[in-house]
């Protein structure tokens, strides 16, 4: 089996799998909101593994919020913050090439009256600064919400150049990045970055699914999503998992270690890829300088998911679209605003890379398309 | 250790810990959402899943919603109800002794603009039911929220009787249960109730933590909690881990299997605590029908958490007030709203049981008992 679909989910990593199997037997087990001794053992080794998660990210442990997953980190974050933050303005600005659960938050918040200016991107997922320069200049602008690597396209946000201007601009304004995709593919750092509120997936970098985290900057005051019994300072109520989150910890701390030599070969891998699919009139749509992890091609003849199960005829797993709504969209909207023509986006398929993969895959996948062809496409 | 915690938390049961383990190797990890084979088996798995469960609740498939938590569910039925279905009312009865993931939903909601009548209950907990209907007969009521099992006593709510003035009554008005201290100690069928939603969690009932349910009758529509990729018919989106559904599922079918026997000998364990401690002067709170999986008792002499602490010495593990809140308060709001004298109430410990426990550790836990009386109390 060749599984390129690391970008939809990812297999629990042995490092992972043996901390999750750890904490399932150990007797560590106390509801960390209990005052006796189990609790506050489950308690100290929650604020540790808070402590270890916000070292690699560049942040304070204060500031990292654990959820249930990023969708839940991206509604606190875009929600919460408008809710608190009512003077700031009532505009927020996006793009239409962001995940899901930032376009469905501002769609609600569009219906509770905010403006949502969606800047368009450019054939590299690019949103125009220039308009976004021009926007801020008009003031009222609560929010910027972001994607730091997108997950169709592997496309990469001048992040940098947006909170320069946001600091030169409006400083008022906060940032809220959705990282998913660009966590252990590259190096974050939050308070380098300045941006006020991060979402995480676990399950994206070989974690377990049910674990997200949301980074809020500690100045930032927003309103939580889930109320009750006040765990987690207030913010995120409900009893929390110290197995889940010890599988977060050991997921990123894995990733980052790893991260140098993992960048360099399935930059190779990507490479050899690009290469041999152009050759084969393939279309590839990631930009150039999207991270290598992600590679979208558009193969002639054959709509994605035509594609998509011919591969999986030679155990070789593909997306066509991001999983969280393949089952409803036909056609990537991603690729469509970025101004790609409808025909080579319907024929798209989203190869998504993780450490695990090798070269040796890489050829197999190209081997087998060259027998798909063959095998299965009408010559015209 | 004697745990008599587990209304607090529990530990995973070895069949939950073993399917866990199972679904950590599994090859089965695709994203439920995914088209390829991989995503077609995890979201068929899944929904057998949610079938089994459905089944054991007397509920249908599709209702069975999966959740972080029960406070995530709490809040997404009661904030998702009222805000989905503005016309039926802009009032919400429930009682002062809800658990804070119910209380601090009704705060938020009262700021927001809505009325909420909290019903007095009397010492057994039970809220005063003449009130309920005289309110319900002015009309406006959207919504009712009460508790199955009260997480600190016990005590049981006399469903039918609401549900009955309900359906007599205000038939537009819809009914919120929190049945998580009730999962696993009394049957529950969902449709025989006739509550609209309802919030159960994992972790009380030796699941993992990270793992609730909500309960959404066919007919009701409710806004959800969590926007994006629309998994969950909309409902709740995020990435679906079958690894913790699975857990719940397991957990919950081994509560139903063991449910008769475990609750004649938890009866007996409860009867013989309950005789044994009244000899010794200590005033038990938990009203004489509650379910004999809690059991709260105010120990003469000993303020709630010396008598926790001093039990801890001898590795027998209790609570103060619910798990949740413990950290911020000192005497329990349950007892003082049941009526209870402050200095009793200031004395209070909760014991709560799972099917784990047995006579023998009762025995221990009353010969410690009167070690403690022996070893710390300055006689007056």
């Amino acid at each position: 089996m060749i599984y390129f679909d690391n970008s939809a989910t990812t297999f629990p990593s042995e490092g992972v799998r043996s901390i999750v199997r750890e904490y399932l037997e150990d007797e560590v087990s106390g509801n960390p909101g209990s005052l006796h001794t189990l609790g506050v053992k489950a308690d100290k080794l929650y604020r540790e593994c808070q402590t270890n998660i916000a070292r690699l990210l560049g942040a304070d442990a204060d500031e990292i919020i654990f959820t249930s997953c990023a969708t839940e980190s991206a509604n606190t974050a875009i929600r919460g913050y408008v809710s608190r933050n009512k003077r700031s303005g009532n505009k927020i600005i996006s793009t239409r090439t962001e995940h899901k659960a930032t376009l469905e938050c501002l769609a609600l918040l569009e219906k509770q009256g905010f403006e949502v200016i969606y800047l368009p991107v450019d054939k590299a997922g690019k949103p125009n600064l220039g308009l976004l320069e021009e926007e801020l200049s008009k003031g009222g602008v609560a929010l910027l919400c972001f994607t730091l690597v997108n997950n169709e396209t592997g496309s990469v946000l001048p992040i940098e150049e947006i909170v320069d201007l946001r600091n030169k601009i409006s400083r008022q304004t906060a940032i809220y990045l959705d990282a998913v995709q660009a966590l252990g593919k590259m190096k974050i750092d939050l308070h380098g970055l300045g941006v006020d509120m991060c979402s995480f997936s676990g399950h994206k970098i070989h974690s377990v699914k049910g674990t997200g985290i949301l980074y809020l900057k500690s100045s930032v005051k927003i309103d939580p999503l889930i109320y009750g019994g006040g765990q987690q300072k207030n913010m995120r109520s409900g009893t929390q998992s110290l197995m889940l989150a010890k599988a977060f910890e050991k997921a990123l701390s894995e990733a980052a270690a790893s991260m140098d030599d993992s960048h360099s070969d399935i930059a190779k891998i990507n490479a050899y890829l690009r290469s041999e699919l152009v050759k084969r009139d393939a279309v590839i749509l990631s930009p150039d300088d999207a991270v290598p992890y992600v590679l979208n091609v558009s193969f002639s003849g054959f709509e994605s998911e035509t594609m998509l199960h011919c591969l999986e005829i030679y155990k070789i797993y593909v997306s066509t679209v991001s999983a969280c709504s393949s089952k409803a969209k036909k056609v990537s909207y991603v690729l469509l605003e970025s101004g790609v023509d409808r025909k080579i986006a319907a024929n798209a398929v989203r190869l998504s890379f993780s450490r695990y993969n090798t070269m040796d895959e890489a050829k197999e996948f190209i081997k087998t398309i060259d027998e798909i062809y063959d095998t299965f496409l009408v010559k015209h």
